[in-house]
């Protein structure tokens, strides 16, 4: 890949690598901001049928990719090292959006490297507020810095800076209210179903629930047989669960974190 | 109490006990759907000095009620089967809203029995659409059914019957989508706290957690490290949370389940 400086006056130019729903998301919303994106690459060629048929951006394999200024990589945590290493000999800003890792996933010998993370949950097809979603970024050079701002300008919000460390803790939070809050939900709708109960019925509690926490805070939020010290509720529920160990397992454990905090 | 005999002609009247958060909601959705309610009573009659402010209700204490067709116990679950004995000579419809119990905690002598059990989070002075809310309901007699039915539909909306087995999952259910959903919110917002990242930068994602669950089911929207088997980062957050050893067990217990699950 021949080596490209961007001059002051043109913006910079976006290659987008992955086929995932990060890379949906991004080539989505970079095409609705107007960024010129030069293509989306692939390994596998053949993955990016739908975002032929859903984007004017071309398509690449990752083998011959088109240059570019900014190199979005939006694959799997495993694959961003080796991925990289194709681009040591560019110039170009090489970014992973990665929630677990930082800047060092990059191979060191990336001359510009950067983190773009969108703290948010993809999925392919479905529409986001791309203004709403907050931006975490980690650059290394002034040129990262730069480009990684123009990345954001594209949701329309300012990236928060944010180290290695930090990162962590915010995939933990992100981790809990996400992947946890699902599973939650699923075990919640597996009960109403066991007993015929339609299951939405679940929403409009649900709604509520977060709603009161964004409103007033989760810890004002709080209520239920937990933080009311209501053992006798608690042992039923237990019972109910027995048939359930694991699922029985995270009612004893929940509500010990609700207690346990309480005093 | 004098025992009251409802003519087909004229709508039954409503009569709230308790001060909390559901006696506040069901004389808000009473009075908009203007049901006549003759009073809302309480032990302490200085706890509906907020009553009196906001609704047009008159107020009582719970010596000296006024008659009614149906009362309604908006009052502890352990307060229940007391106040009911309170009207073991009437023939109004004695209902409660407990979500734990089921018909059998009114006293025994009570001669019409209901349960009103409406499946949402309430607190004071906040806005719901009681139209959305899922009633779940239980009766004894045919006055007590066409009593139910009266009350269901000031919020507009068809009760589901359901006996005291399936409400017990029911209620369940609404302690892991309302109380464990609240405690992971609050967990994952003292996260970020900790490390100085804004505590609203989990709403988007929160939200979207939820929006997707709804549109996809929370089966197919599962996603992080525990669902792809990423042995490596769920390493990682458990060392991160070990000084928080009762956090680091619910991270360990949930993961479990959504691994035991898959497989």
């Amino acid at each position: 890949m021949r080596q490209i400086v961007n001059s002051a006056s043109t913006a910079p130019t976006v290659l987008v690598v992955g086929s995932g729903n990060v890379a949906w998301h991004l080539c989505s919303a970079f095409e609705k901001a107007k960024l010129p994106v030069v293509g989306v690459a692939n390994r596998t060629v053949e993955k990016l049928h739908e975002f032929k048929q859903h984007f004017s951006i071309p398509v690449f394999d990752l083998k011959t990719p088109p240059e570019a200024d900014i190199i979005v990589l939006a694959v799997s945590d495993n694959s961003i090292h080796l991925v990289s290493e194709q681009f040591i000999n560019s110039v170009s800003t090489v970014v992973h959006t990665s929630g677990v890792f930082g800047i060092k996933e990059l191979h060191t010998k990336v001359k510009n490297k950067g983190v773009f993370y969108p703290f948010q949950s993809f999925t392919k097809g479905n529409t986001l507020d791309y203004s709403s979603i907050p931006l975490f970024v980690e650059s290394d050079t002034a040129q990262s810095k730069k480009h990684l701002s123009y990345l954001a300008s594209a949701f329309g919000s300012a990236p928060y800076c944010i180290d290695a460390a930090s990162k962590k803790s915010l995939h933990i939070s992100g981790v809990f209210a996400n992947n946890f809050i699902n599973k939650l939900l699923q075990e919640s709708m597996h009960l109403l179903e066991e007993n015929q109960i339609p299951q939405e019925v679940i929403w409009p509690l649900v709604e509520e629930t977060i709603k009161k926490a964004k409103h007033i805070g989760p810890a004002k939020a709080q209520t239920g047989p937990a933080i009311r010290n209501d053992q006798k509720t608690i042992n039923e529920h237990l019972e109910y669960l027995k048939n359930q160990p694991e699922l029985q397992n995270v009612y004893a454990k929940l509500t010990q974190l609700i207690q346990e905090k309480k005093s």
